[in-house]
């Protein structure tokens, strides 16, 4: 049995999820957390590459112990997220724990993944969100509102979406499918959300960016369908910066675990 | 005229409001922004002093032109938060900014002022609310939440309260008036609230923690009544962390401006 943890961070001190040199990143602070709950050196594995900065309410990662193929451990499945509170640092925590099969894989057994865009709308910056969300000072109105909710929509559906992939990814594939798309108001923020069987590298930071041109009258809702179907970075508004991003839900296929 | 700034600070990287050398604090800063926007050195004078790590949602402090009563500035009054915008670091923001006369004193024209205390209260820790609140793992109930509110309430009144006093204070008047004291819940979080025309050293740290005993059964509410007449800090609760604490309202004298 190999074990999956539902983890929650605070991403800004992180240079992504992913292991890398040098840098400090979730997936290296979890490997050295489960060397110390589970006595063996581990391998981690999770669901999502994130850039540096996104935060997460919802990431899964399994352990396994290192080069085998599951774990072996007298640590009750409901104790491990208390065995790593103090294992880890205050910016990560395990949520939550339970068993799956060896055959499981956190990345590839996905079926569909949340993200949230957090958009703070008011004139004067929150410093309790700096590091949160995007300041965005200009007023979005009801009707701004109301024409990125549409502009979202339209995200929705089985396409090519490399109008809004940056450069630099050597993926070939660059067809997903997004199921759900909307923009909604929570008090002081705007919030984007949306899910999709798979994501692009910055898809969702340039789908945010898009709909911020939405907003202000640059790009008309109904012009994203000619956007997505140019396949043309160009045409796409900016990338939204990583602070507002946040892994929001993640959904298995039924019977991978 | 003075300039009477409504400030909100994220307190994390500060080793308190008061300038101290060779430390980050939230009055260097102010001062450091002021000169840039107003093209001139400036006194700012705060409303309280702050511990290390404690934040703020309403902090207020004036600026005078360095060594004078008062500040000439052609920037409209409504405009000086904007411009401070970018002469501040992140976890500082001004609200809003009115003139004053140039007897005001953000300090001694105080009428009254009012803290909050959150307690993260969920077994599991929080990441987005590590330096932000208290992680309090132990279920607070709704009869352990009556007791801290019940408890709360006999801090209310005139009273020497040496007894939530840290040490280390050159105070000799130890007499203050709480107004009011509560305590609720909001969510995942217990909040205690209280006002009072002034606060010793710690004082609301000291009431949290003297609440936490009152929660786990330690003390019994109608004990605080004991504790505050004897006059002894060994009576009283833990210290809790300043991470937990936010200065949440500041009320002046009618007229004082």
């Amino acid at each position: 049995m190999k074990i999956l943890l539902q983890i929650s961070f605070l991403g800004t001190r992180y240079a992504g999820y992913q292991v890398q040199k040098g840098h400090a990143t979730v997936q290296g602070a979890l490997c050295e957390a489960a060397e110390k709950v589970f006595g063996v050196k581990c391998d981690i594995t999770g669901c999502s590459r994130t850039d540096s900065g996104v935060h997460a309410n919802a990431f899964y990662a399994t352990v396994s112990e290192h080069g085998k193929c599951g774990l072996e451990t007298t640590i009750p499945t409901e104790k491990i997220p208390f065995a790593f509170v103090s294992a880890l640092p205050e910016d990560i925590s395990v949520i939550s724990a339970e068993r799956v099969g060896d055959s499981f894989h956190a990345r590839y057994d996905v079926k569909y993944k949340e993200y949230i865009y957090k958009i703070y709308n008011r004139p004067i910056p929150n410093p309790f969100y700096a590091d949160r969300s995007l300041h965005y000072p200009r007023a979005i109105d009801e009707k701004a509102l109301s024409r990125m909710r549409e502009g979202a929509k339209k995200f929705v559906g089985t396409y090519d979406f490399s109008s809004y992939m940056a450069s630099g990814s050597d993926i070939k594939d660059t067809v997903r499918t997004v199921f759900d798309a909307d923009v909604t108001r929570e008090g002081d923020f705007i919030i984007f959300k949306v899910s999709a069987n798979g994501f692009l590298y910055n898809m969702v930071r340039i789908f945010t960016g898009t709909l911020l041109g939405v907003a202000e009258g640059k790009t008309e809702p109904e012009d994203i369908i000619k956007i997505t179907e140019a396949r043309d970075r160009r045409l796409s508004g900016i990338t939204a910066p990583a602070k507002g991003l946040y892994l929001n839900r993640v959904v298995y296929r039924e019977g991978a675990k």
